[in-house]
């Protein structure tokens, strides 16, 4: 542990600066890739530490089907919003991520206290399942960005595409619906493209 | 910087195993909270982190509404939930996390290129408007929790309130809509209950 690892941890269990800035501060959305894989092994590795951020009831309605091989590239391309397609296919990997409006299935593993009051009110109101789903999947997309880049992938995250057509050729016979891509690997660094605005914590933010 | 760190930048820009843990592997979510206050700078640290994470042509709709006073908090106390009362009268502030279904007021700012074209479509549905903001908040609530417990914050999100009685109350003459309550403070640390599971990764996942 170097010195400012051991303060921080002292102090309050912070982390290093530099972690700080691989997960937020330098990290930039990729669209050039390096022609690099990504191992099987890191997918992995990527889903073992963002599963564990938290989730309404622990719910944990995320899915990540993550497209690799050339045959499943092929029929994702054609899915695509034409700007997305040329930084896809070049991508060593693409996370399809969806939320699963059957997730109650899960709840006797995930909240064996909450699962049977849960899934009788989920049953009577879907609407509302596919509210807790999206919303749950949206915090666990940001976890599975931070994870991939915490673990030194690039990201490149994607909303250009055919909801309806990938839920048709890649969850078919499931509940799972399609929410985002992201693209996965190495990227090229040099070719980012200058850094967007953000709003001041003023524009953003209040304390009461 | 540590041997791993230095071996870590080196191959990949990864960041260290102790980072990890505090990010994801040992952060739980708190009910019970040190009487230790929260400074402001603290609360716009994390903002300042999270803010860089990408968002749909980055228009970062989330907005915080951080409940610290106790005028403030006796403000939040009827619409919560009776089981999240006792815990976040306890923590030393509480973000209220919205989405703001007027994001397309910023674009100019926030996406200079793609404002005109993009109000324009929203303009015309706002039910795609309204989409957009709440997975992009998402992703977005992701990043704030990650960044909270990178700053040696400790978080206890909640979902258990009135979204409607919020709104009026903290959200009165805009467009923000509340979306989930998150505590922030230092927990008490043997205080957690037990984990509760994950999905295993051939439960969540495929490799295709």
């Amino acid at each position: 542990m170097s010195t400012q690892e051991a303060y921080l941890a002292q102090v309050d269990h912070a982390i290093s600066d530099a972690a700080l800035d691989t997960i937020f501060r330098n990290a930039r959305t990729m669209r050039h890739w390096q022609d690099k894989p990504v191992s099987p092994t890191l997918l992995m590795a990527i889903y073992d530490l963002m599963r564990w951020g938290p989730t309404e009831t622990n719910i944990t309605p995320a899915r990540f089907h993550f497209v690799v091989s050339k045959e499943a590239k092929a029929r994702l391309e054609p899915l695509l919003d034409e700007s997305n397609r040329r930084q896809t296919m070049a991508a060593p990997a693409t996370a399809i991520v969806g939320y699963d409006l059957d997730f109650a299935s899960t709840l006797p593993k995930l909240a064996p206290r909450a699962a049977e009051n849960l899934r009788a009110m989920l049953a009577k109101d879907p609407e509302k399942a596919r509210y807790m789903a999206m919303r749950s999947t949206g915090l666990q997309g940001g976890y599975f960005m931070v994870a991939a880049r915490a673990l030194g992938l690039d990201c490149g995250p994607m909303s250009g595409f055919d909801p309806e057509g990938v839920d048709k050729e890649f969850f078919a016979g499931t509940q799972i619906k399609s929410y985002f891509l992201c693209n996965l690997g190495f990227g090229v660094p040099d070719s980012v493209r200058p850094r967007a605005a953000r709003l001041g914590f003023d524009e953003a933010c209040k304390i009461l």
